[in-house]
């Protein structure tokens, strides 16, 4: 299959290479053209704008930073919606905001094109397995015709709706899900050292019987350990999450106070110079402040 | 070995039972005594008093409501205390708080005695098969002494620290982490319905992929059907504990925001007469009302 | 004086009206062309354009609704900086945000117009007899330039820094300052209705002793005996403010957790259908909801 | 009037004072006998016992500094309920719990004797001045029967209820209402700060003229200069306050989610080290902190 993909952060790198390696023909591009010469190595063609990479596959996917990165790479001079071929689908797999992918499911549309949403979690690892968890909204014709995409990337894909930005929704209240999970941690990592408990013994007791899941376990070991860095979800790539999240309920006119206590905690944590580096567990450097502990390096 | 066992609820009664299963001779009370009844058809011997239980064995469980059944059928008039044999260890496995704890353990010491305090999660049909997690504290020796009823009741036991109480945080605590669960998959769950998806759809998209422990499944699946009764964990007995975190934590000096959202979202559902027969899912009736939406029944 | 004046709610009818009295020319626009009709029976020139009203002025007065309509009405078609003259002075007394004051200040001065903010406090009463109160920020010469404008408009006037937007910020925390007020309020009477004791008489015991202030007594008294209807500051209005606020809080990096609070009572508030035609003091129908009490009409 | 005043701590010496200067013949006892002295040079008569002092008075008040201090004094050995004369009242003017003080005038009653609440507002030298403002709950002919002596202390007396402990919740919830707005007032601070305003200039702006009350003035005037000590209202007494509002609505199963919001925050102030000598003002040093700003000393 001809396919175009936008982006090539470790994510992204990562999703390419897996396609590539199952013998599809991948049309790639990014901003920093550096970053494309990896994957030329590995068999991808590199183009020169996402209107060139779109012009040529029948599945462009974007992986991309930001909500004004999507819309730049989508409906910019040369962008994807200036050469996607007449009835090819863009799939925006990047964390947007519900606003951002709204906005470019309707510009598509207007235009006569189709464009699914199906942001995913996982690392990078998982990407270059196959592996990742894919949350998919959409037109079902348009989600079909991306499935040989989709079946390469994830070990799971669950349809959430037809509207697009309903998997956007989903994936934002997926990263709420794992900060909440990360404050509670950091509250009980807090009270356990304050007791004279080690940490890692509560940490280990808990996370190694009746929250016997992954997250539990990584997050809660970084916080016992107080190992905040290297990031591996990025604190202030979590913060906009949170915010995304909160403008999305905000528009629904719902109160989370859960998530509103979060983005207080973020805030909190990057005004003490904790920010670029730090992994989505430095927040609970919020906790630690607060009960007057001290952490590494500080 | 013999054994006595104080207290004949359901996860009482199911300890017992297990105990009895395994072949040991186990002298039971309760303050209703009919609930007596069942494990003396399974072979069990009643006794008239705590203290009777006490002055049979070399172990004797504990597993009652709260703070005050723990002192009285410990320190009341023919308590365990007033039996307790010499070199025998009074093994405290329920919920209750830390000043509780460390009360029953400086009172037995005081008289000569031992005392170690080992928590438990796990429903009562986990118990009957000895498949609970055993949170354990106190002396070393005294730890020993008593493995042979903890290895008939757990599937995994660990040890905290020396000191009794530490176990009962760490219990509350782990209750602390599941209320913080319900409460992120209650505002997660009103999310979607505003947003036209449902919740069940979420739930499943989130808790069967990234999040896939039994106990996200378990409160995601009743929140998402508004299955509030019958009660797994009773609504007022969450609360309880929540209270004996609070109470530790600020004795402890220490804030714990989150656990005191979750304080007051207790209150508010308590104060919509949401109580007794509901199961700690009911807390998202908070996250409920706050967004709007009704709930089965209301 | 020649004045502009845009934007005749009852707040911009009322100052306007201040200033005829007073003896100035008065140039009037709204956008709804009816309400201008009493200002010109009170002897107000009625213009058909806010470029026309400017070009006629010395001093050009906005009271707008929000962001988007004073920027509409600015620097849309036929706007303030189309008729600016030479040498006026914009001033901008509605309660809009940080953004939108640095974003008129940005583009009158790149356009070689003059541009201050002073936004005010105060009723429509206070306003028709010159009681208001004004926050002032601006460069020192443009606002003596507006000083007979704002000595007609106000008792005090407050120099808050060089910055326009400075006094768009002051005038959101002043307005903060008011919900905190009113939540503080409404969680005392909440308490004092629960313990059996009237809230007015705990309201007037408090508010007629230490917390002798107008804002106390009248936010307590409203409270007290639910009176939330008809609006002074009304609940729509006073929550986009508090958005505003948190925008601006968000931008600078802080948090400020009692905004946050106030924030998803808001919101809890208005998903009961309370919204248009209610006061601020609404807001406690949050306290009155979470402590299971009733309110009039519901 | 015969008046036995037990408590001389710098509020209760102060009383006494204005009790002398109007004439009244006054029997002291303080824990400390020391601090008696000079309320002896002044013509008090300083007694042995609180139970001497009661049995010499008409009106024994206490002014002592925590619920244990007023169980102590009244029902300890030799205390007043042990020498109150027949017909004689004690009038509870300490801050105290909401259980304290239903205690206080169950014993009492139990023993036939006559218990009133009156808690006071305002500092000593409003004390000195006959200035505090009173809150008053208990039988009418009670209260009556201690009006001259409440009429000397203060300038104003507002009767609550029937039942005494309704007048220490009213002065638990002025309590809560100052900390309500010194929360308000620190976050204010730090955002003016922040935003490049000097926080003295946006206070004074604001409590120049809308929030013109003196405890908006006397706070924020401290909170814009740092000036956090001497403690007025010390930081300990103040969350002991918090604490003792927090039990009583716990009890009452009523949420106040700002007084909620505080006790953390005072706890976070409190685990930096912040305690004795500090005065409420200090409880914006958590906000400071969140924001990353630095305050004198630190």
């Amino acid at each position: 299959m001809q396919i175009g993909f936008i982006g090539l952060g470790a994510m992204g790198s990562a999703m390419a290479g897996r396609l590539l390696a199952a013998g599809h023909e991948v049309h790639v591009w990014n901003r920093t053209p550096q970053r494309s010469e990896a994957l030329r190595a590995r068999g991808a063609t590199v183009e020169a704008t996402p209107a060139q990479a779109a012009s040529r596959s029948q599945v462009v996917v974007t992986m991309v930073a930001d909500d004004a990165a999507l819309a730049s790479v989508t409906f910019g001079d040369h962008g994807i919606a200036a050469g996607l071929a007449n009835g090819a689908v863009h799939v925006g797999m990047s964390t947007v905001g519900v606003d951002a992918a709204r906005d470019a499911a309707a510009r598509h549309q207007a235009a006569g094109q189709r464009y699914v949403s199906v942001p995913v979690f996982g690392r990078p690892e998982a990407a270059a397995q196959g592996k990742l968890f894919l949350m998919a909204a959409g037109a079902q014709a348009d989600l079909e015709a991306v499935s040989p995409v989709l079946d390469q990337l994830g070990q799971a894909t669950r349809t959430i709706g037809p509207e697009p930005w309903q998997a956007n929704l989903v994936k934002l209240l997926g990263n709420f899900m794992l900060m909440s999970m990360v404050e509670t941690l950091a509250e009980t990592g807090v009270v356990a050292e304050r007791a004279g408990i080690a940490p890692a013994t509560v940490v280990e007791a808990l996370t190694g019987t009746i929250f016997n899941a992954p997250p539990y376990q990584n997050y809660g070991a970084s916080i016992a350990a107080q190992r905040f860095r290297p990031a591996g979800f990025g604190l202030p790539l979590a913060q906009k999450d949170n915010r995304l999240l909160l403008a999305a309920t905000d528009a629904l006119g719902i109160p989370v106070p859960l998530a509103s206590l979060l983005h207080d905690r973020f805030l909190a944590v990057r005004a003490r110079g904790i920010g670029e580096g730090y992994d989505l567990s430095a927040l609970a450097i919020g906790a630690l402040a607060d009960a007057g502990l001290r952490w590494n390096g500080q």
